[in-house]
């Protein structure tokens, strides 16, 4: 089975299995584990911030960064497809109690003028707007990518209307890497920012929030009370340093094979829309001819697993443990389809 | 002064407040007012539900409902305009830690096919769809009303899939009065209605939850939590009793002043799009010549009140106060603008 | 029958009643109630703080202000037996995610040292200290009072501690009164007070909260979306003017009533422990020979009605309603059983 | 450092290490790590139980546990000392929205008749009690273990009172060793199981929820929602299963070490008051003469760390990682003192 369900798919290289297995570990509740410390301090200061927090999930990141920046009755702008929103469980809802303003975007993009045509007026009849979240890259969106100047823009109008700024970096290596830029232009824009280690970053388990001190204070008693608080936590933050060390610039060869499968879809009939491919991931609509379910059906036949993410949309998603063969085979099966 | 911001600036009127003062009262959190037991009895028997509870207000109403239909984590189908979204301070979130599915309507109507399309698959990612929430007549469209053939499909909907079916009836009884129907074709539809005695009916404070008997013992719960429990609030309810029995046909003139306003309207070239008119509302878009703000500003120097609710749109809203003359001044203010 | 469950139960008088019939009223969901606006301002003056809010029961504006010193995940110290922690429906947990830390007072009363005490380090297993709540008179305590120096040092410790302090003063007039304080003393010490016009006081509905105008602004979006916004609730308003205008003083009265009936009450040996009896208020136990419903069902059939509040004890609460004819009355009841 | 603060600070055995690193993982949010998946029947097979769920701590797995047998408002019955309480950030009321009552128990014991006296009755003024949490063994209690008969006679009352019972079993398995008792003896009586593999078992990650197949699929959407769920989770679980398998009767060796230790303190007469040792915490207080502060110092300099949970009480926790040398050292410096 080649399987492009999901970059969270993949099983640690035996290198990075080795560096866990080699984990110098302690009890990190009580801030005593020397290997989380290190990866913590490691991605502060790649992308210029104050202090980090090593989590189970990058949904506890998120939601923990919501819970942070919000109070009970306030009101998070995203992008309607955005994955705090479509995908964490309702937990803006249930983990904040904080109402969502979704966003018609572009592809999973918001603009600086969507940011602030969004915000409430000072009105008891209103939540009050206080967290704008972006995702770079937008998943939903394709795997696309926000450029830093709109970043910086909405930055002004976080500023201007004091608002937080956070970012779901669930797949933002793949966006740096691809865009040719720096961790640390991500640390001057927003207040917090999510990184996930157990997407195209391979790691079995784990993700970082990056925050001020104060923040990242906040975030361990809401990690604490959520039930994130891990013991010898040390031996899954080792192979996020692993990951750190060896796994970023590796990414520009997933989002090479997704350029060439997209391609290989294009010139498919059955093809109608397909996102632009900028990163690791591929979204088209299957035309009326043939259903989604279907198609995801004929290539399981094949020994490909891809998925339905809607009742038009397929998705296909590049990692570190889809190789060069694969693709080519992949191609292969889609040009005979 | 005419005041058509909404039609709940009514004063009691002389008839209602000699009702209010002469009435028998009780300690209402012990269940020992006898007016406001009467009236909650007497809506709930011209509905054919249950039980009711009386409520200092519509929003309270509704905001219970939805905590009784729900729990942590659910989501809520609603018109994206409807009252419990945008009108209720984040209440959804805040009080239900529900998430909101907020559906584009016509004119604030959902159909049963939007709403069977909007509910959630069993996916952990995604919140338990449990709640549609309807709104009838919708404030936000202009007033407008359901036909009940569709609010029997969307029941259907509901029984298929285990939901709850609300109804925000703020303005129901303008509904009923405009399309000839009766209250217990309402009663056998929905699980839950919320009547406001304080709009178009004209009391000073109120409304009127109606369910089945295990609602309400759970809504007198939540309603003693929120604060809502009043003692002495037979005086309040006395109000209720008299608009039931002397403030619901005159609705109907309410209507003919608001079609005669929107025809005023009508001919004037600075009126973009009136939405059609069906009760007591008109909400109408001001054209490009002239800002919302201004119109307002305009009439308010004519002494006449009206309410720019969006950058484009402006709301009148009829009521028992407005007399026939008033909307006569009113249509040659129009006239001469 | 002569009613001693509660304070609440009193109806106005036939000049509060005229006062409420002849009131000014407006839509104060809009701060356009003229009449609420000068109740809220007269108390706020009385008790120099900067600004009220009017809300439908004690039980909302202890609420609310315990949702504007608090988040989610706080912890409240208040004595065990407080109104907010036992008599609101879990409002603490249910409105505002607070934990309770539950201390065992002086007949109600908490003093610096025991709230010091309780204050939680700053550790991450431990909900964050950051509100204490305190209840002059204290019902459960028999409606003992607080003696101002010891809510001047716990004023102290809350400075120290960086904690909110707020007052649940639904009978704080019959303190004032029973000990000849100034209702600006009060103001000098809390954070928020929350006083209750109809309890002792005599009137309908009704509750004001008091603070400062950022929290008053702040919880008039709450009180928004608990749905306690009352539109012409100036008629109620009215109550609670007449009611500081004329109701204060006369309160002397009812502790008066008190004294002679708990007099009675000492000299019959069915009576084990009678609390001190302060105010308005008397709480005592009744032997094993007589159970406590048994006294009630007595009492009952002598047309006088009391309540049983546990296993042992049986509560009177005196009030306006109740005259000296009906207190003789009483203890001649009581000199009989 | 002979490190006896907690049972959380155990590193696995190399034997432990070697299961984790040849475990066969899948992603688990998908329901794809067969570890994951053999560890939670082989615990629910164990205690005769329908499901499981992995979660990565004890406090996720009780503050699921609680959140499954709740609804907001409600009230959940436990010992003032019980870890839900006091030691998981408040989130009863954080995560649950729901009350507390802390009921003062015998070492952390609650008798049946103290259970049925805390049920609120039914009455809006109070929270709905709708759960009983037992802690077993009981850490606060010093270890201490129920007895199966009050158990059973416990049961019996959530019988009655439609209450579901729910057991933190951080550290079941020392009380199932201590008293020679069967897991599914506890799988009987309890409607859910929380089994903490991090502590006496000494894994470095990981707890597990037992319950019905209902609790546990609506437990798998709030892992998800709070962020508990991890990818391959099976390099943890592997601990799990080794745990199980080689881990469970050398609590008894801890057992011993506990009360050798308890000997030689007991001979001190600086110590006062030592809990009855059942398991493997001691927990004593120290005399007038010595703070534990000072003590805990004390024991440090010789290499020691012992944890002053109190302002009177020192707490020891014996574990895998303490050997019998360990052991003799300790009883010889304790001597010394």
């Amino acid at each position: 089975m080649i399987d492009y369900r999901s970059d969270t798919f993949t099983k640690p290289s035996p290198g990075m299995l080795e560096a866990m297995f080699k984990a110098e570990v302690g009890d990190d509740v009580y801030g005593e584990d020397p290997t989380v410390n290190r990866l913590e301090k490691m991605l502060a200061e790649m992308f210029g911030m104050e202090s980090a927090i090593f989590c189970p999930s990058g949904t506890m990141t998120n939601q923990i960064a919501i819970k942070c920046h919000t109070v009970p009755g306030d009101e998070v702008i995203c992008d309607h497809m955005s994955h705090v929103y479509i995908y964490e469980g309702g937990g803006i809802a249930l983990n904040s109690a904080s109402s969502v303003r979704a966003v018609l975007g572009d592809n999973g993009r918001l603009t600086a003028e969507q940011v602030a045509d969004s915000i409430n007026p000072d009105d008891i009849h209103k939540p009050r707007t206080s967290l704008i979240s972006l995702e770079n890259t937008a998943n939903r969106g394709g795997g696309s990518c926000y450029n830093l100047t709109e970043l910086k823009n909405i930055r002004e109008v976080c500023f201007k209307n004091n608002l937080a700024l956070h970012l779901d970096g669930a797949r933002l290596f793949n966006a740096i890497v691809a865009k040719n830029e720096k961790p640390e232009e991500y640390g001057q824009i927003f207040d917090s920012i999510s990184i996930c280690l157990s997407k195209g970053l391979g790691t079995p388990i784990g993700s970082v929030l990056l925050g001020t001190k104060d923040l990242i204070k906040r975030a361990r008693r809401i990690r604490k009370v959520f039930g994130g608080g891990m013991r010898q936590a040390g031996y899954l933050a080792a192979a996020g340093i692993y990951a750190l060390e060896n796994n970023i610039a590796r990414l520009e060869e997933d989002h090479e094979h997704a350029r060439l499968i997209a391609a290989a879809l294009a010139k498919k009939d059955f093809v109608a829309v397909i996102l632009p491919v900028e990163t690791n991931i591929i979204i088209f609509e299957v035309s009326g001819r043939i259903h989604p379910v279907e198609f995801v059906e004929k290539m399981r036949e094949n020994e490909i697993r891809v998925t339905a993410i809607s009742k038009t949309q397929v998705r296909i998603v590049l990692h570190l443990d889809v190789t060069k063969e694969m693709v080519s085979k992949t191609i292969k099966v889609i040009e005979q389809l």
